[in-house]
């Protein structure tokens, strides 16, 4: 065995509990240890050391993951990427920020804003989630209606991939039809293809000011209508949607008290531009005619940044509510247009057969995209938990599958959707993902094991 | 031998001359056959054909590439979508709409202008372009400062690879993160590793009413400034860049006469929202503004969609002016903050050693594309003027590498640029993108010799 590379290196049990898991809690952490790189060349000592030596590493972010990619439950050397996290670049010309792999999403939003630019990727983990893993994972989040994921954003990548060759890949190029980009391949590959050492990432002007109306639903049937109608109305930067489980959740940890009826079954949350408050008037116009239509039941409009934010309050503090309950999380996706069909037909399958299953609705469904959080019991173990979720999750991913559907809409595979992988990408589609993996890291030392058996 | 599928097939010298070449002129065309299949499975006969004859095929759509990357010079079968042009759905709710590989651009952005909606993707072109084509090159063209390259609008794919497997890739989801995007790879891969038979493309709403700026530029330094000031004043759908040459060129077929002082160096074609007009003082006063910074010595405004028209003519219409002249194309790119210095190196470098050259330059400047078109001397015969240029080309490509940039921002490699990719793709990249090759074409029946030698 040749001599391990010298890198900071820890090995106590605190330091291997806290970056052998991310924010799932299925897995017992236990890597063999955890190494911090502060530099590409250590990186690539790294990774041809492990070819060499049959080690499997664990590219790792933030660890705000919620499919387990980052988890380290079999003796893995966890590779984190919290030493390297420095500004390369900030060009504002055409503007773009090119950082270190473990800089945060916030710090590049923080860094962005003091240009006078933005970044536009957002969801509530952002703070402790790497530029890395929000390009490994393909981030999305609550702006994606109006700015798309995380994939949109890059502009180039520096990459060490299994085979220990560093690719620097269009380099900040806007365009470049030089072949095809291979860029494109390693943004949600979850670690198994290369470790990102380093991004370019596109900004844009700041939008206008915003504003929020968070409306209570008077159905299922309001919801997509509704969105159709505010759309058209508002052009709209965001449009969430979580139901009456969700609000006494967070409610229930939170010393603010919910502005609308609670006892609604469903809520969504609304933004739009609304520079000197010159659309309210439209805001209201569409409410009134949403009201007249027997779809909406009650609503706010923001009157200021501050209580925008407040009002935002109760859809980004879901998941943190509810950690504590273990959800078991299914991030389903369907084209928008099935989004109607495929929620009724879900609620009824949950209602009929897990009537016991305490169920918390939520997502970004302007995209097609659905949470389903199942909560535990609180007295219920969570291997048992797991086990009578993993009973649901076939019947759950049939539906998905009838309808067009992705397993996946935005948090990835994993380890947790990993078995399931095949009821939205076909036998050939694997194997073609096989292939790639043997290509990128043909020794099978990154990440081995995740989003793919 | 197994027997040739039944598909449509011609192979008059007429039709394998119309169809054994793309907008280049500089290969002999000579296809063995063209075939004219109707549907997927087809298509799936045909490459399973090829794979057991060991039989080569050239994938075709409209012909308009640029690169060479369509042409049959060497008794190749040239597959062409022309018999599938069908519009499979228009979806309004997600406005996307969904179509058989050959349809033209512009029946995509016809369709979609009668649903009320919009496909920004757009150039000179485009009535000719094919869906399969435009995603196979990635195209790029006037609008993608405001609306990015063919990538960012492509939904879905149904694709035959070389294996003769039909994969359909991310079926018009929003949001996919289950495992990388392979129709990612299938973008500007020039037919090298599949056929693309259907897509879906997203579709946005019409932008407001545009108003377009010409200028004239007094130098070369005060393009990029010029740019920056008129995005930040007036925010813009389009930039557009070209030179006296260019204007002659044009006005040489023309019947208009151009609005501007003729002899001015360079242009250029601004275009921006304008709805009812109000825009019109902000763009006089950064027009003033410039004139009195001595940037620009002389401008007109349209002062009706017609007018924005005719104004879009002496630019769109630069490309096919040339073609007369067989030009030798160089598409580069670098990124935007280094415009200047490269084009001021390149022009070094020309006006240097081949001062004898007639070069005529246009391009998407605000997005750091430059096309640099040498024309063939009238007398000069095709082959010794290829000869010439290829004498250049190293140099023009040694000063994109010492910026970074591209050797083909948008027109894609083909057979023209495939001996200079190594200019900007490491051994490493090269290495990977022949490892994907052979993943998805074996036994390399797919363009061969295109893109990789
Ligand atoms: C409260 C909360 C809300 C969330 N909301 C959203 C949301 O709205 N939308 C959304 O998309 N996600 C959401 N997430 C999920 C998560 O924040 C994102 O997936 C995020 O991008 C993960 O980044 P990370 O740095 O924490 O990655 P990690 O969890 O550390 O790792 C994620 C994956 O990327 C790999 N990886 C990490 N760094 C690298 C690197 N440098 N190179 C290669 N591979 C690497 C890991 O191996 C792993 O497979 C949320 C999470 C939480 C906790
Ligand atoms: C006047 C003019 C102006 C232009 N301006 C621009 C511009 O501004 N921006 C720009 O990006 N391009 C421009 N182009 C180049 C060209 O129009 C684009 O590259 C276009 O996308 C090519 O489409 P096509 O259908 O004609 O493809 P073709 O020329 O037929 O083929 C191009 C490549 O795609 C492959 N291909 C074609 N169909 C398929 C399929 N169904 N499946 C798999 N592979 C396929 C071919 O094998 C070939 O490698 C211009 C061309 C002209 C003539």
């Amino acid at each position: 065995m040749s001599g391990f590379p010298e890198i900071e290196t820890l090995s106590d049990t605190e330091s291997l509990v806290h970056y052998g898991q991310d924010w799932t809690r299925f897995w017992t952490p236990s890597p063999a240890k955890v190494v911090f790189p502060r530099s590409t060349e250590e990186v690539v000592a790294l990774v041809k050391w492990a070819r060499s030596n049959k080690a499997r590493l664990v590219p790792s972010g933030g660890r705000t993951g919620l499919s387990g990619g980052a988890v380290a439950a079999a003796a893995e050397i966890v590779v984190s990427m919290d030493r390297m996290r420095t500004l390369v670049e900030l060009d504002s010309v055409e503007p773009s920020l090119t950082a270190e792999a473990g800089m945060s999403i916030g710090e590049v939003q923080r860094l962005a804003a003091e240009a006078g630019l933005y970044y536009p990727v957002d969801w509530a983990a952002a703070d402790s989630s790497q530029v890395g893993g929000s390009i490994a994972t393909n981030a999305g989040g609550i702006r994606v209606l109006r700015y798309g994921m995380t994939r949109q954003w890059v502009r180039g990548l520096e990459v060490v991939d299994g085979r220990g060759e560093v690719l620097r890949l269009n380099r900040g190029l806007v365009k470049n039809n030089a072949g095809p980009d291979l860029s494109q391949l390693l943004i949600g590959s979850e670690g198994t293809l290369g470790i990102i050492t380093q991004a370019s990432l596109a900004l844009t002007r700041p939008p206008p000011e915003q504003s929020v109306l968070l409306l209570a639903f008077a159905d299922l049937a309001a919801i997509m209508p509704a969105f159709t109608a505010l759309r058209r109305a508002l052009g709209l930067s965001a449009f969430e949607f979580f139901d009456r489980r969700s609000v006494e959740q967070v409610a229930a940890h939170a010393d603010q008290t919910f502005p609308l009826d609670p006892q609604a079954p469903y809520f969504g949350l609304v933004e739009f531009d609304n520079p000197g408050g010159e659309r309210e008037s439209d805001a209201l116009a569409v409410f009134e005619q949403l009201v007249e239509d027997a779809m909406v039941s009650d609503g706010v409009l923001s009157q200021s940044a501050a209580q925008a934010a407040e009002l935002w309050r109760w859809r980004e503090a879901i998941s943190e509510a509810i950690t504590p309950r273990t959800p078991y999380k299914n991030d389903l996706s369907v084209r928008v247009s099935k989004v109607p069909g495929f929620l009724a037909a879900l609620d009824d399958l949950v209602g009929r057969h897990y009537p016991d299953f305490e169920v918390v609705w939520f997502g970004h469904i302007g995209d097609g995209n659905l949470h389903m959080n199942i909560l535990r019991p609180p007295k219920m173990d969570v291997g048992d938990f797991r086990t009578a979720c993993d009973g649901l999750s076939p019947r759950v991913f049939d539906l998905v599958r009838s309808h067009g559907g992705s397993i996946s809409a935005e948090h990835g595979v994993g380890l947790l959707k990993r078995d399931y992988l095949h009821y939205c990408r076909s036998p050939a589609e694997i194997e073609a993902l096989r292939g790639l993996k043997a290509l990128f890291d043909p020794d099978g030392v990154l990440n081995p094991g995740k989003l793919l058996a």
